[in-house]
């Protein structure tokens, strides 16, 4: 036992992505590190978990500070049962990443590693998320780090709100321009599907697409920000309800008489 | 071409399912259905989408009004594939269920019936998932089926705002006392993991647990409403961005002048 600071770290990219060891490396002198991650990519498994086969994981490297896990399943897993089985107590801080490519937008709900931000903050552990906006297997993640660890030590000294977790988003950029507080821009992917052929000649379907975004130069949405050539950092919430709709949705129910029979 | 309504259904039990099978055939009467669903179990794949592998799809059945086709892809995989490649127009009304077990709580992140019921709606399609508080494969859907109906049929006349859809679940009843309208209560699941080992004796995790929530005596959430014999329908929304805590954040990282070197 000691006073330093606990942080989990996971990802969807897998235990062997640069992004992971970058931010661990990063994170080091920030308190002890338990790294606990997928086996390999995951990357669009969103807040999945798995219940059709067992999970097992194995410890990977030990040393002073740093414990280092691969697990066979998703990033959800991995929070979950490092929390369960591994951790002694509960992190004091949870960073997912750094994700190969962006989140941004509609991203928060595909990828694994804002799934994996998600369930932190479900477990009550003040979450971040971190993408940089390359999907190159050799990124630079220099200035991604730079942020993260700073956001990273604000977050140990200051906490969360309960039920909210924070979605970083880095520009592939040597020097971004600053770091702005935004909403989650409008958007869905369009022209999703490549059509291929199996080796009988059956077809195929590839995911693809690119991100269409809605009024994209609102300049406090995300992907405007980014576009700027500043990291953007969205606010999430665990709870989805839809506050404003509830009364005219109660109308709806109650005029339709759906409650009677 | 006609006039009648389009209702893409899907699910994330799979095609075989009793659940979906019932759903499509107390809608069957609302307008013209596509039944386009995972060829298998596929519950607790959240919002996954499917980038390793390529998906595939077949047609099981067709007859005047409807076809069902059957998709080696998750929920999500399954809406983007039939709107993409196998519907000629938007669809008027997305349904996805009904799902064997419910979906209350924090279960709208892990649940693969929600999942699809979001990216309905991410796509502009009205969308809601229906689950029934039963995993039992010959679980009793009538009462599901009457207030999904109902429900069906007032979104077509009426459509929902973009950006929310809707998450009903039933308690198991024969008769439920009504509906409500909720907010999702706030919980987490706890004593996740069964450990066991496998033929080597070495230890594996099999998903567990119970959803633990919070202030579940709150009149207007999920759990509490069918604790109490009634039906919930929770609106969601897309945007998960937390507004109130922007502002806080703002000072959070100005004063902490993350944006400057």
């Amino acid at each position: 036992m000691n006073n330093k600071p606990l942080i989990l770290i996971t990802n969807d990219d897998g235990i062997h992505a640069k992004g992971i060891n970058e931010l661990a490396a990063c994170l080091r002198e920030l308190g002890d590190l338990v790294v606990f991650a997928p086996d390999g990519p995951r990357s669009g498994m969103s807040g999945a978990i798995t219940s059709l086969f067992p999970l097992t994981y194995s410890l990977l490297e030990e040393e002073e500070g740093l414990r280092v896990y691969s697990c066979n399943g998703t990033p959800v897993d991995c929070v979950k049962l490092a929390v369960n089985d591994v951790l002694n107590r509960l992190p004091d801080l949870l960073v997912s990443g750094i994700n190969h490519g962006g989140n941004m937008s509609v991203c928060v709900h595909y990828s694994g590693t804002l799934g994996a931000a998600k369930e932190g903050c479900i477990l009550g552990i003040p979450s971040i998320g971190i993408s940089l906006a390359d999907y190159a297997k050799e990124a630079v993640f220099d200035e991604c780090c730079r942020l993260g660890q700073q956001l990273a030590v604000r977050i140990l000294d200051e906490g969360l709100p309960p039920g909210t977790y924070l979605n970083l988003n880095v520009p592939n950029l040597l020097r971004v321009k600053g770091m702005r507080v935004c909403r989650q821009a409008e958007g869905r992917f369009i022209n999703e599907y490549m059509r291929s052929e199996n080796a009988d000649g059956e077809p195929v379907y590839w995911l693809t697409g690119s991100l269409h975004t809605v009024s994209p130069l609102h300049p406090e949405n995300d992907t405007s920000a980014l576009d700027a050539g500043y990291a953007s950092l969205v606010p999430c919430l665990i709870d989805a309800t839809d506050y404003g709709f509830m009364e005219q949705l109660h109308t709806l129910v109650e005029t339709n008489s759906i409650t009677t029979r």
